[in-house]
């Protein structure tokens, strides 16, 4: 076991908000006690941390979704660790969990709403897909394909952001319920990965000519579900080729990050097709995370599910591990391994 | 009984398409033999009939619905009747039914699906009932509101084009679970119909001003739920006063007719709210037709389903009656009244 009280707590904070791109004058790397759990508390040792590129935003202003950090606050982010001391009734020591860590070694919680903790179930797969195919994206695609958009033996489903953390989940899953599945992302790259590695029949490159033109040639019965999570032009250009009863799940709207002011052109085919476009909230599906959890599990380990990761090692590359992202250095889900578990199996640990 | 055979079908026909305004020279009255119904046909003799604006591009282009009319053929129109004549198993004479008719004393079916001849079970309403309320129309609201946008008690319930055959159905059935319910037409006359008869708590003369601000102030706690009988720049301020989860029914664009070039602004609050736009197609429902007409029949007796209805007698005043409608001399839905029934009790000929 640790000695928690001889160690120390590496942790990086803000230390200035960029304006323009991240550098590492905006990060200081500080060291703390390993914090002690009160009544109901529990502190999680850090296995691996997530990246993502909404975090230049939580570093200016909460990205409207969390409370802007102060200057001096330990980073935001998501990560998976084992529980090493609790006194929360619901959490014991050796359980892993994701969640809202921050950019910490140790994390104290008490699992509370504002920290979205949540066990892990299957012990036998590598840790970090908790952060990506196996944990809230990977769940986003589950609920966001099968509730919002169930798909059907033979139909034709459309992805936009394919490459993406979602967009390669929900490709897999389609192929798994029969479908044919095509991919949309942002380069020619991207795009091979998406048919070489990700299970997609097709892939467009919407920066590779007239969208419309290359949906209607991909999918010439037409789409069925599209999974969107882009918005704007992308999605105008496919309610151009909607089926009857097609299915859409808006999950996205990246595009609104570049033009928000864009107006749909194509709206009224969505009634007129007797279709459906529907958000969702994948946190309102909490309650059943553990099905979503098992059957992506499940899958991976069949090999139906491939995950593209990209694994920086060491808790002080996470500046320049988050900086890749806006590179476009990394291919997959960036994640930074900070530990080696202590109460998952082995095997578990390799990818 | 009627002898068919010293009878005879007058039937108005399409003389000339009209350019621009319906005018009486654009229909012709004739008589022919009443027909004599095959194996699997039967003969319906017509109680009344329907008038709607949909009705002039049936005169020059079936309206994309409709095979387009040939000079000299029987005007289209749906119609009630009964079934004075039978070769078919399962219309039997004295049975009620509604469907295509068009514009004649006596109309020869097969029941088809070219003519969806739909058999009425409640047979103590006034039979032009199943041209609206209780018709096709109702059944639009009952599917448009209750399966694609189920109001629960408390919600509020926007309603546009709502003065109109299905905007004023979906009013009393959103009241009677219980809701807030908030109708948009385009004159201050529509507006007080509204509230007065129809059982809205308010009413937006969308000519009147603001849309977005009248939204605004009519439904301070935002919109649940939308019924969409217009889309366009009226859909585009409902959706700044979306709740989270609302569901919006994409039932109509009217607004297509006047410009089909308008592009949709603010379509990421769907996505955005966790909400969703759905359009049906109501004949989907055909196996639960009945659901419908028992339950709308049953609160229409209770008083808490009223319709407006505007009928003018004879089928001689076929024409006359549908440029009533172009004129918007008509308070509710326009039928004509052609004959009294001989097989219906005779409480339910009165309104």
């Amino acid at each position: 076991m640790l000695d928690l009280a001889k160690l120390q707590n590496r942790h990086w904070t803000l230390a200035e908000r960029p304006v323009a791109g991240v550098e590492d004058r905006h990060f200081r790397l500080e060291t703390s006690p390993v914090p002690q759990p009160g009544e109901g508390e529990f502190v999680v040792r850090t296995l691996f941390l997530s990246l993502a590129p909404v975090m230049r935003r939580y570093m200016i202003d909460g990205a409207g979704i969390e409370p802007p950090m102060a200057i001096g606050d330990t980073m935001y982010g998501r990560g998976v660790g084992e529980v090493v001391t609790s006194n929360h009734p619901d959490f014991a020591v050796g359980d892993c969990v994701h969640g809202k860590l921050g950019w910490q070694e140790f994390a104290l919680t008490d699992g509370g709403d504002d920290k979205l903790m949540f066990k892990v179930s299957e012990r036998g797969v590598p840790p970090y897909l908790f952060l990506g195919a196996l944990g809230i994206t990977g769940y986003s695609a589950y609920f966001g394909l099968f509730d919002i958009s169930p798909p059907k033996t033979g139909e034709t489903v459309l992805v936009s952001g394919a490459a993406g953390g979602v967009g390669s989940v929900v490709g897999p899953l389609a192929k798994l319920h029969g479908c044919r599945v095509i991919g949309i992302a942002g380069s020619d790259e991207k795009c091979a990965l998406l048919t070489d590695r990700l299970r997609y029949d097709a892939a467009i490159n919407y920066r590779g000519g007239n969208i419309e033109e290359a949906i209607g040639e991909a999918a010439p019965d037409g789409i069925d579900v599209f999974f969107d999570n882009v918005g704007g032009e992308i999605l105008d250009a496919a309610l151009l080729h909607l089926n009857r009863y097609a299915r859409i799940t808006s999950c996205g709207r990246i595009s609104q990050y570049i033009d928000d002011d864009y107006a749909l052109k194509n709206w009224a085919l969505i009634g007129g097709n007797r279709a459906k476009l529907e958000g969702f909230f994948v946190y309102d599906y909490r309650d059943r995370f553990s099905e979503a959890e098992r059957d992506l599990a499940k899958w991976h380990r069949e090999g139906k599910l491939p995950v593209l990761v990209d694994i920086v090692e060491g808790l002080e590359a996470m500046p320049s591990a988050l900086m890749r992202l806006y590179d476009g250095a990394n291919v997959g889900k960036q994640v930074v391994k900070v530990a080696d578990p202590l109460f998952l199996p082995k095997n578990a640990a390799a990818a």
